[in-house]
């Protein structure tokens, strides 16, 4: 593996070759940055169907066996998965090897997976910021990290050269790598994915329970509607680990978000034409500023 | 005007030439229903464009001299200015004739416009779901209406033949017309539109109010924060009056968003997964039953 000139990883081991994981490989792959990719699951006609695809060039269902080899082990499993999985993949790893992460909280993953760490394996804490729909090996594309943020959370215990070469494989498939600290990444995502999911999610229940005593309310939806509700079709279980994983940022937002929305609400109820346009204009000129 | 065997209006008045109203023109005159379309409104180079652009045949400014020849008037102006030209046009108008509107709010319209009924014009509440972010002469085409639904809310004060006729026009213009109670129309709509507004204005107000204190979390919002907050870019004035206007159903179905809200915000803290799951679970479930 040379961190130097060219940027090239021997060996890869891929935890989970889902959307995320099938996906780094074939960017990886394609970018001609990488020797061999194990891809590691529970699943075998997942795993079957990687390997035909061209995803990884072996499989295997035994994880600590899947890993030993690899220079750079990327776990691509659901966020609350990831603390386990890392315990027992690290005593496998050979020293010098880097272990990196793609869970979409990072505070209770670095939390969970530091005690172990022994100092020959380095970890690299990491969320690319990316996905679509769809999941399982046949979702990879080699093209879902281009022009994407992804963001990398080493603690003090991480080695900044790990750092460096977690941020130049990400950079490799077409990335922007913004590092930070693990709170501000969790209140970040908190702010703009996990309390918008929320929303949607509560929207959908309120209207629909309205519509339990009153005549199809739903059916009246039209398309703003449904854009607007799209995310509350989200994978329910996902979701629930996340809500669980990041709880205390979320909360803290959900928090901000009531207190905005009781002010609103005070708004309304006393008609009051004046604050209810400062406070409609002051969101439009935030949001047009994001365009 | 025959209402009998082929759908015809010799002589339309719209008032507020914008897409709304000019949509309405330029689907009528494609369907070869509509004689004489005359164009009022305040600003003359928008009536003037209407003019040149082939939206309407004649235009003025002058409010009562331009409805009094007309066998259909529709309003189709900003919700909160509906019941006073309403009290200015019926008088003007010639007996027979038929008053309609386009307002997102039924209620307020119709309770403010009654009184001033004089069982020689009748007045047909009404509100065509659709739209586009473009606003003016400019922004009018044809197909707008075309596979969207129309809410027509008479009320005893409504003659039937009046509503048939309104009805007619706009399954002419391709909407599939609902009839409906003016309450049932107010709540639906602040369940499905006005209520979102809220919640996406609440949610940028309150990211962006963190933002204050952290570093740049806007910056940080993908795509999925842009989609889901895109109606927060929405005309203030409009939704100020739409809120002022709706205020009653709004603040109820808040009240509800709210009690959900609050639910979801316990399970968060007790860090219940399976009331987590059952919640998403159910949502998603209400929601893709809409796609």
């Amino acid at each position: 593996m040379s961190t130097q000139d060219r940027f090239f990883i021997d060996r890869l081991a891929i935890v989970g070759v889902g959307l995320i994981g099938g996906s780094l490989a074939l960017a990886l792959k394609e970018a001609g940055c990488v020797g061999e990719v194990t891809g590691i699951g529970r699943g075998l006609p997942n795993l079957n169907l990687a390997l035909e695809l061209g995803v990884v060039d072996k499989i295997t269902r035994e994880l600590e066996e899947g890993v030993q080899q690899a220079d750079v082990v990327f776990l691509a499993t659901p966020v609350m998965t990831i603390p386990d999985l890392a315990r027992r993949v690290l005593p496998a790893m050979k020293p010098g090897a880097i272990l990196t992460d793609g869970g979409s909280v990072k505070g209770e993953i670095v939390e969970r997976i530091e005690p172990y760490l022994s100092g020959e394996v380095a970890f690299v804490p990491g969320h690319p910021i990316a996905g679509t729909e769809k999941s399982g090996a046949a979702a990879a594309f080699p093209t879902l990290y281009r022009d994407r943020r992804c963001i990398l959370t080493p603690t003090e215990r991480t080695p900044a050269a790990a750092t460096a070469l977690i941020r130049r494989m990400w950079e490799t498939v077409g990335s922007e790598v913004v590092v930070m600290d693990v709170d501000k990444h969790d209140r970040i995502l908190a702010a703009i994915s996990h309390l918008p999911h929320m929303i949607a999610y509560t929207l959908v229940n309120a209207v629909g329970s309205y519509d339990h005593f009153e005549e199809n309310i739903l059916e009246y939806s039209a398309g703003g509607f449904r854009d607007f509700t799209r995310i509350a079709s989200s994978d329910p279980a996902m979701w629930r680990d996340i809500a669980l994983s990041n709880r205390q940022a979320l909360l803290e937002m959900l928090e901000r978000y009531e207190n905005f929305l009781g002010e609103l609400k005070r708004d309304i109820a006393a008609a009051d034409g004046q604050k209810l346009f400062e406070f409609f204009l002051n969101s439009k000129t935030l949001r047009d500023a994001i365009l």
